[in-house]
């Protein structure tokens, strides 16, 4: 299959999948040099783009309980997450794919199609991409363009002393699946299903960050949970030059019958926990509700600094060159 | 050394090679879950990703002549020159890097620099991108968004019967030296020094772009000539609904002497050779000029149907999946 006909199955797939290659914002879609797109007036353009590759974030053998398609929905929720977390409304979407020889047929569908339920369900369209030929192994990347009202991006800094730190939901289950996975657990078995879709089908909480910038009482900052909140959270708080407090009771762990079935901790693996791509949020009391779980509080000290139960941090979350 | 302090290196080798991370249109650069840009108002987006993959783009050996910063010249290149391909301004890049554990140190510190020297000649600052760890080999990937003002860029389509074909500068330079490389030419040879740029500092045209958009007579379709005229002559032609013709004797053709030495058609190697990035741009004859040569004319006829000197195109450009 040559070059053209494989763009044409992948925005084939897309497409079948419910995800559009045109749109209201859309001037110009696949097929020029670029993509041209026209932005609200008013708006600032919130960009980002994040890789999947074999062997680091990904294994190819999971297509057996994933599909190929697994390996899209993780790609582009990752990326869409980074729109969640500045409180951003997507454009648009680049899908940048290296493609191995040995892929085996109907993966390049798949994978189209894995992207293409993501784009559909945050109801951003697809305009362009790459396509690559790589001797080595599978890789995807998901650039995406989104925008905010000016001034009204969710920052890492931005947070104020007294703040609430919220989290929007489940931590830890990506991991948990991956120690699953790596400790030669049954795919199969169903009660791994949740922490297996957490790792291979990240939901980005788009929904949910439109519904915050809309409220009267709104985050201050913001980022999402890729590299776990032990991570992440010092990030936030370094960036708001203030110090974090949290509470390991209040964290939203992973079952306990499943942790002791690995043999781990489950605050532990809430706290180390990478790639769930929830939202961590720092924002006024008010913000709380059924879906964001009060964790702790920003307060005035060495900025940067995480206790946990009164006690610092002595954890690290993932690093991808530690 | 850990993810933030390669951050930084990038960061800083970038700024050393002059280009910038901040500017009048960035509102939030490196360091936040996504970039924040505000584009200027009543301007359309132009945006695209450019991926080069080891040993699909370029071998790591030719790090001994070209440095590991010919690898960062070559994929700002590239990236850039699609802005330039559409008569745009660029805005902001992104810089995505896979590294393979075994990359020596001060590689990542050489590549940043090659992409810094990149944009800052374009005055495109970097405004984010992604590092990932890949076990498998060296990866770059350039994403850049750029402005034109709205309706004002230069699609494949949109030429007119009688509009003259133009290339700006020599075709096949790069294949040429490639051809070089792969016959086992000795790199170190002042005879081959402008093959070998051609292939590692392809130099985007956004000063020409730039001065094309602002006179008074513009291209009406235009693209980057990177997988060779042989096919992507046929791309702009089907796309404008016309048939190309164009004589091989006005081709920029590379030098006979080097041709010769290889064993290589000037001609032949003029049609074939890609990564050029030159512009192919189709107007009218008054943008004849000195950069621009005028290699032909689209008339009515089978679209996308080439002529060479009055006989159907017989050979197809690169492909990378042919």
């Amino acid at each position: 299959m040559d070059e053209k006909a494989r763009i044409e199955l992948v925005l084939a797939a897309v497409q079948a999948a419910g995800a559009r290659i045109s749109g209201e914002a859309v001037v110009l879609g696949p097929g020029d040099d670029a993509a041209l797109l026209r932005p609200p007036p008013g708006h600032e353009l919130v960009w980002s783009s994040d890789e999947q590759v074999e062997d680091s974030h990904f294994r190819r053998s999971w297509s057996e309980w994933a599909g190929f398609a697994g390996f899209g929905t993780k790609a582009a929720g990752a990326s869409l997450s980074d729109l969640a977390a500045m409180g951003a409304e997507p454009l648009g979407a680049l899908l940048s794919l290296r493609l191995p020889p040995d892929l085996p047929a109907g993966a390049l569908e798949e994978i189209a199609r894995g992207v293409g339920e993501q784009l559909a369900a945050a109801g951003c369209p697809l305009v362009g991409g790459n396509l690559a030929q790589d001797p080595r192994g599978l890789g995807l990347t998901l650039d995406v363009l989104g925008h905010v009202p000016a001034g009204r991006a969710w920052r890492r800094a931005g947070a104020q002393a007294g703040d609430r730190l919220f989290v929007s939901g489940p931590l830890g289950l990506a991991r948990l699946g991956l120690t699953y996975l790596e400790q030669g657990g049954d795919p199969g078995d169903p009660a791994w299903e949740a922490p297996l879709a957490a790792l291979i089908r990240p939901r980005p909480r788009l929904a949910l960050a439109r519904r915050l910038q809309q409220a009267a009482v709104r985050p201050r900052a913001a980022l999402d949970l890729s590299d776990g909140l032990a991570r992440d959270l010092p990030r936030l708080a370094l960036a708001s030059g203030l110090r974090a407090e949290i509470r390991s009771a209040d964290l939203p762990a992973p079952p306990a019958m499943l942790c002791a079935q690995l043999g781990v901790d489950p605050a532990r693996c809430a706290l180390l926990g990478g790639e769930d791509y929830q939202l961590l949020l720092a924002g006024p009391a008010e913000l709380a509700g059924d879906e964001l779980v009060d964790v702790g509080a920003l307060v005035e000290g060495e900025p940067g600094e995480v206790l946990v139960d009164s006690k610092p941090l002595s954890i690290k979350g993932f690093d991808h060159f530690a």
